[in-house]
């Protein structure tokens, strides 16, 4: 399970977030050891181990005989991008066609996959899980079929639960409901607090099933900027929540799809401040909770919930099995009505799959497959961010997520994101355009680029006729 | 796959039929081997592989010197139910309450689990299943996984096909959505043709859940009584439909849930006139449809439909693979809309399972294993007509059904079901009462009983002491 964080890791985390900031430039000489160990009050094998692991990341690099340099690499290339505009005061949704039609010309195999919104699956341990998935069937026991079918497999909901505790957030068991993935949680979560017509908050620009989903409910979307880097722009979401009858929240606090954004903790507490002040639900939407590339793991909004208002929705999906389709949903006071809603919609998540999650988890080395599938998406970022540097216009800005697979770009005014897909298409490179991410069709001149693949001269090349594509509009 | 069904075969379904109707009596001698071999104009040899069949499932058996007579057991033991009152023109249903708080108390594993809704697991080939799981992880490419969560795994898809073609029944495959078991097939196809506040025609009694979903959607029932052994009154259902703006059709045309009875096939083509001439979708819940005692498999309504009105769901969890959660509906009109609101709300039915029940249907022995169930639950349901017969007040009236392994009962009317179920708890035993069946809360005297499991003298004990709580009242 989830190891505590050794004081070196600590450490070398603060170094990348300054790396990350620009105060410590590329070229610029990190502190030397002995600097560095007194200034902080650390050992100076910790400061060795810090700058080994950061150097490992890809941050720092030794010269001989004059210490440890900020890499070239890791300077802030492109500019972030700009937060979207306020957002109204809530709109109906009509999206969802175009979002089909857009997901149906990803499906081709065949072509560069930088619109997936699916890492590669070979970065998880698939021949792992199926040896897990062979003990989990020959050891549970046949009786056992019917009362996990209710409540969910015990050990799984003990894995979870222990998950929970170590990233500092305590639940009752009751409240967790194993589901078919994240987005099953998610569904039921809005039924159980919405009712067609009602407002909901959310994130602009917005993962495009959440968007989907309101407009399946008949809801009406309160859209929300995010800031690229620091998530959800909580002074317009108090003045909406002021002014508007909101009855719920949808937001992801961590690594937001598709900006990659993460609330700081002081903003995560002041969002749930808001919450409460307003007794509105939050649905905290943490699929990409283990992709983090820094060696602490995030605190969910949920942290912070005391009155049980936040359903906090979790997933196996992103970081483990894709495709057993495994989530769950820690739904705080509407815990038992979405157990209800489930039961009565698909009954139960599969059981094979959750009895080899379960095993998996206990048994297979989940922290250490982390470690690697973190460590592949964090040089994947460093390919595509370098080629984006290379190849794209200048006046392109780009997301730097301290996580996930995800780059949002923001290209100069006169390009058209819907375009530019289907010419980038009819070249065998798939990308997800701007608008699908928005209630309100915004974002034209913007795409969200996948480096969840591994690189290839396939990718540069792409990247590079992308780039020859964006300098003809 | 299915195989054709043999002359033998055939012939023995007429007998059993004759049995079953009292046309033969227990006692009475069925004909001779030349006799019938002239009357039915079969060989000598077809009519003696008939009997055997017959007395292998304990309906006739060989008297030394004297020929075949119907055994005893066979005899047509308590009267048949009533169908129930007409039923309103449309109302709210609140039932969902007390299913769950019944459901909940069904819970117990140590119960004599009459009240069950699942069949023992023990009757399912889960080890030859977990060898199929094996190989379907091993063998399917990683890159399969993507694309099978959209589309379903084709082989999969395709097995399902060959099964409906068999069965007489014509699919395209772009009809054919692979689901989170039936109940999530059942509840897309009810979103995509109603809206909250629509009429939805359903049987009484009716399979609880359909009324739950019902309840959760906002939707209102106009209740069909159903005849324990014809089904669905279709001069009933022919006047709602000319009299009411009925938006969908909901049953279940064989071995419906309580009361086990199936549509001739006459009926189906007369229901489907029906459905056509108003226009009036069919939902068909066919999660039964493996398990007929009779040689024949079943024709659903959906092979009567040319119009593309039927959605029919079926599913694996009653006669393969419980817990593994795979069903599919063939979705008519309504396919791609369907499929489209599952990607919305849980993506995909978990792959493991579709993998592993695809390489079973391949090369596991589905016929064999289903053969082997379906002699099970005949013998369990002989099992528990005896003992009901024994042990139950006279006045007691017994369904019959032609497969499953549900018996409605029929009680005086002094009893009352809720009451019945919270004392059989209290001593061990668990029911389901006639009122969770029911969006009026009817059926105050009835209650569904479970053979699903195997026989035991505790199941003897507790049929004897339900009787003794029955004449108590």
């Amino acid at each position: 399970m989830a190891k505590r964080i050794k004081r070196y890791e600590a450490f070398a985390d603060r170094v990348a977030e300054q790396i990350r900031r620009g105060i410590l430039a590329p070229g610029e000489r990190v502190p030397s050891v002995r600097q560095a160990s007194r200034s902080q009050g650390v050992s100076a094998s910790t400061v060795f181990r810090a700058y080994y692991l950061l150097e490992d990341r890809g941050l720092i690099e030794a010269r001989a005989r004059s210490g440890y340099f900020v890499r070239e690499r890791a300077r802030r290339l492109l500019e972030e991008p700009t937060p979207g505009p306020r957002g109204g005061m809530g709109a109906e949704v009509a999206v969802s066609e175009l979002v089909f039609s857009v997901l149906a010309s990803l499906q081709d195999s065949d072509t560069v996959p930088f619109g997936s919104a699916f890492p590669d699956p070979a970065l998880f341990p698939l021949a792992r899980l199926a040896r897990s998935m062979s003990r989990g069937l020959r050891e549970r026991p046949e009786a056992a079929v019917i009362g996990d079918m209710t409540a969910g497999h015990d050990a799984l909901r003990r894995q979870i639960l222990q998950r929970y505790a170590l990233a500092g957030v305590s639940l009752l068991p009751d409240e967790l409901v194993i589901t078919n993935g994240a987005m099953e949680g998610l569904n039921l979560a809005l039924q159980s607090v919405t009712r067609p017509g009602d407002l909901v908050a959310i994130e602009s620009p917005a993962f495009y099933a959440s968007l989907q989903v309101l407009e399946r409910l008949g809801l009406k979307a309160v859209e929300i900027p995010v800031h690229p880097r620091h998530g959800i722009d909580l002074a317009i979401l108090a003045e909406r929540l002021a002014g508007l009858p909101i009855k719920a929240c949808w937001l992801m606090s961590h690594l937001q799809n598709p900006l990659g954004a993460s609330l700081s903790d002081a903003h995560k507490a002041e969002l749930y401040r808001l919450l409460e002040r307003y007794e509105v639900p939050l649905l905290e939407d943490d699929a990409y909770a283990e992709l983090h590339f820094d060696t602490r793991p995030p605190r969910p909004v949920k942290a912070f919930d005391r009155a049980g208002l936040v359903m906090h929705c979790g997933s196996f999906s992103k970081c483990l099995a894709p495709g057993y389709r495994i989530g769950w949903v820690a739904g705080g006071r509407w815990a038992e009505e979405i157990a209800r809603c489930r039961l009565m919609t698909t009954i139960s998540p599969s059981l094979p799959a959750q009895w080899a999650i379960a095993d998996y988890l206990q048994h297979g080395g989940f922290d250490r497959h982390l470690r690697r599938l973190r460590h592949a998406l964090e040089s994947q970022q460093r390919a595509m961010l370098a080629a984006a540097d290379r190849y794209f216009p200048s006046g392109t800005r780009v997301s730097r997520p301290t996580g996930g697979y995800f780059l949002w770009c923001e290209f100069p005014g006169r390009v058209d994101a819907l375009r530019l897909m289907k010419q980038a298409l009819a070249e065998g490179i798939s990308l997800a355009p701007g608008p699908i991410f928005s209630a309100s069709r915004g974002f034209r001149h913007c795409v969200r680029l996948s480096y969840g693949h591994s690189w290839s001269p396939r990718s540069e090349a792409a990247m590079r006729r992308l780039g020859e594509l964006l300098d003809a509009f």
